[in-house]
């Protein structure tokens, strides 16, 4: 049968004592040949009530150092060791390695039972050469450190950065105190060792950072292992599961839309990426020069139209490239005769789509309230350089629902958010603002305890124009957007807190966005956050076919490719409103971070 | 301060009463307004509970009648009214609308206190012309009756199929007995109509099964309102959030892998599709006749190599139909002088993800145990209809982790989803197995109660090669893939229930499928369950670098293509295993459903 439903989100993580005392092990993580160092250290108490138990424990090796229990002897590396952290290393432990008659003593002192105690700390025999090693296998910000003993592996395997580990042995106290590390793990059999090959030495010098940027570049396939990467990969899939976790509490249903697309008009069509369908020799389209020429001078009327008219900037350059690229296939054609067009140029293009509103929104207007986790693709600019182009992003839409209903499920979801992360990743959140924020510590509850600004388009653009104190790169005037300098001021200088931009003039939202009765504004809304920017887009759909299609042919956009998209209003049409976050301003918002 | 952790998936959902008696009404949906028919005909009692009350509901029209009160006067349609249903009447309905005068008389013996007693059935006055219509937002299966009297709003508007409605009003019990209704709405305001334009009818015939395939693909957009494809979509959107429950309860992380990839060594590159970049003048790629020249002449070397060495057939057909591009190349190079290619040919084509496989690994092997939900491209055949062509997938990886665990977290989670769905899609899955699959209720716990079938693939060949009572269309050869009509065979007519077939000979899983001792056979299973086919496919990863490389060699597969994979070999290597599902074949597994 099943098995049985989770009730916490660390249940089959916990590690769990059998009842008969000194034989007891830390269980296995749930399908994985070991515990996860989350189950031990990560633990409230840093893993003291495991002291005394058995473990097998994986990871990847963090740092390490060789102590050599001779007289006199110190702390050394073993050849070709990548340069050590041996700032974990307790007094104690360094002591012990250095005065081995002092220990023997005081074990002596002590008496031999005090090895079996399991709840206080223990004194073990270090062989002639002994590795600490701190291993991390992901699970949470705390390292393990474990003792190997020279005799059970070769040392320098061990304490290669970058090694991966799986051993077995006894979970210890450690001697002294240190705040960091309440526990260690005795090793008494080496499971595997993952090494690290001699001529390949481990790429990344810093195992807690973030890389340089060249270094991510050259070796992304590592950069999850830095304990900075990490911990972001942690917030993020809590984020993710704090997300749907809010949806679908609150009635909502998640709903996939279409990637691949033949709908341009959601997005900037010079910036969507075009997909081709894989070549087939008995595919062949039937498609002359005469059909690319009637084609063109199709395109041609089309422009001169939309140079007349009054009409935007963006439909004019759209179509202008469209007969760009008629021209140059007419050109090939000219020149070839026929041409196999395995992208179907001309019939139906087919792109990656810029965002989810369009589609999101049939799917509201028959289950009323849904959401999507997608991925949005968009050439953020022409560099090589494109890591941007794969947004991941959040978009909801409800139906019977107003831009107020929007505004307020949006600020509830970013509250839920970051209150649910912050409590769950509080280490990850820890780390990241102190190491990778430069002691920057980012305090979610001064952003969740205030309540935020509401001010309209006018009202902020009121409130620039009457700074005095400061001159702004992009001159501010009603009826033009709002630059980052602007809301920057807005959010970090004026107000000094989230802010709720809603009611734009209509020609700086998209033609879906519903007129207001003034004809010239729309509801639509930005919640704009301190540091962060834009974490928040709005809208409320305009649900009137006759006024929606006044826009979508005062913009000149292509009208048969939104016929599909009119049969909502034209099929029992509904008010209904949706708001689109960015996966990677969210994680901006939550870790604090910068970049 | 934020909203509440939610506590259970419905709690905002539920409708509350207020406790001042008569004037309580049924609380709104969260950000939305109006309250869910969930939270009315979804609730166990049907509503029952909520007699008295008076609400705000919305709603699409599913089917409506309209009674005329007139002696002798039956029911009967307006003009221009799509066919209705009219099975939903009950008898009450019926006989009020056909012997008024009997009601009136019932109604004086009753007495007028009748009227305001909220827990009994109440008398309402009909109109001249009432409309009894049918209506569903898409929350739950069950659609609420609203009952509008012609003096509210024209009649033929709220009667359309598909037309939206608004209303508000007081939740009503049906008289008489009424297995499937409890209760209703009289509707004393209506708030708003979203109407049916009757120079477009409503297209979609039958507004609760899934429509025709040639229906569905002109109004995929109307599709998500019929009560199949919103129960398909409610039970979609449960599996999305029993998966992400599942994993992350058991200490997984989710994470996202690149969805545009330079890499095409994962699938069948023939089937991938290639993603062009948008255009830049700026932009020219400096590709000469020379140096495409120069590249075919390498790769008809490759070529040579392959046909001369004892290679695979996929590696040789993809290195000539690179080689066949690379001459087409070079014919309009050499008629242009020069191209200006967007896509960046030659140096790094882009293509469309076929699986995750790979870039998962890289996460597990850096947090153990990661799985994502993420849609897959690969052309499934090259007909105009490409509705397979993006998949979403579910993955997981698990590290320090061999075949073993992989099998009993892929077990587990079948599991897990088919128990959580079954209880909390109750009605979908009943009306699904009912309306839709011609009454051939699906029974979940047949699955779920007996022990899965453990066969490994030599195991299931001779079982196979005994048949004596049926000729398969493959022939059975141990070496060779298992069909379709194999693999039915073997799960629903000996079996009788989902096997897992494990160890497969190498050539029949991909490179990184780890090599088992005899050098012959790899550890790989795939599950296969009755009616559904293959749901769930599986590997141990090689981790030793010399076998991996080894394999990659054999395969002469592009080595520098992988060299970020080897990485992870190299540097720390681990044991890990995982496996993929399909979204689309879990949802015929959970269904039951056969398309």
């Amino acid at each position: 049968m099943a098995s049985s439903p989770p009730s916490s989100s660390s249940s089959s993580e916990e590690a769990t004592t059998s009842s008969n005392g000194s034989a007891s092990v830390v269980q296995f993580s749930k399908y994985s040949r070991r515990a996860t160092l989350r189950s031990i250290v990560g633990r409230p108490d840093g893993g003291l009530g495991l002291s005394g138990k058995r473990a097998v424990v994986g990871g990847w090796v963090k740092s390490a150092n060789v102590v050599k229990a001779k007289r006199g002897g110190g702390a050394m590396s073993p050849p070709r060791m990548p340069a050590t952290d041996t700032t974990g290393l307790t007094c104690t432990e360094v002591l012990m390695a250095r005065v081995p008659l002092i220990r023997c003593i005081a074990k002596l002192i002590a008496g031999a039972s005090t090895v079996d105690k399991a709840s206080s700390s223990v004194s073990y025999k270090l062989g002639p050469v002994t590795a600490l090693v701190r291993i991390n296998d992901g699970s949470c910000v705390p390292d393990l450190q474990i003792v190997v003993d020279s005799s059970l592996c070769p040392l320098e395997q061990v304490t290669a950065i970058g090694a991966s580990v799986l051993v077995e042995g006894k979970i210890e106290l450690v001697e002294g105190k240190n705040q960091k590390r309440v526990v260690e793990l005795r090793v008494d059999k080496v499971l595997h060792i993952g090494a690290v090959n001699i001529d390949n030495k481990y790429p990344l010098p810093n195992v807690e950072l973030l890389p340089p940027d060249e270094l991510i570049k050259d070796y992304p396939q590592l950069a999850p292992r830095t304990t900075a990467m990490a911990s972001a990969a942690r917030v993020r899939s809590e984020m993710v599961h704090a997300a749907h976790t809010f949806f679908q509490t609150n009635g909502f249903f998640h709903v996939n839309t279409p990637i691949i697309t033949t709908t341009t008009v959601a997005g900037d069509r010079r910036k969507m990426f075009r997909v081709m369908q894989p070549t087939s020799k008995s595919d062949n389209r039937a498609i002359t020069p005469e059909v690319v020429r009637a084609s063109i001078k199709a395109k041609t009327k089309q422009i001169e139209a939309l140079e007349r008219s009054e009409s935007n900037k963006e439909a004019l350059e759209a179509a202008e490239l469209d007969l760009q690229r008629a021209s140059e296939l007419a050109q090939q054609l000219e020149q070839q005769g026929s041409a196999d067009f395995s992208d179907d140029s001309f019939q139906h293009p087919l792109y990656l789509s810029p965002d989810h509103i369009l589609h999101l929104e049939t799917y509201a207007c028959a289950l009323s309230s849904v959401y999507t986790f997608s991925p949005a693709f968009q050439a953020e600019s022409l560099e090589p350089n494109k890591h941007l182009a794969e947004r991941w992003t959040i978009d909801a839409e409800l139906a019977f629902a107003e831009l107020e209903d929007a505004i307020s499920c949006a600020v509830d979801y970013l509250m839920w958010l970051l209150c649910t992360v912050s409590k769950n990743c509080s280490d990850e959140l820890k780390f990241l603002s102190t190491k990778e924020n430069n002691g920057n510590n980012f305090h979610i509850n001064s952003v969740v305890s205030s309540p935020w600004e509401r001010i309209t388009y006018n009202e902020a653009v009121n409130t620039l124009l009457q700074v005095k104190d400061k001159s702004f790169e992009a001159k501010v005037e009603l009826g033009m957007p709002l630059s980052l300098e602007h809301m920057s001021y807005l959010v970090d200088d004026y107000y000094k807190k989230p802010v709720i931009i809603y009611e734009y003039p209509k020609q700086l939202k998209p033609f879906y966005a519903r007129l207001m009765e003034d004809e010239t504004k729309v509801s639509a809304f930005d919640i704009v956050v301190p540091k962060v920017g834009i974490v928040a887009c709005g809208t409320q759909k305009e649900e009137r076919m006759d006024k929606l299609t006044a826009r979508i042919d005062d913009l000149s956009l292509p009208r048969d490719q939104l016929e599909w998209y009119l049969d909502i209003r034209r099929h029992g049409t509904v008010k209904h409103s949706g708001f689109s976050m960015d996966m990677e301003q969210l994680i901006l918002l939550v870790t604090g971070l910068d970049k």
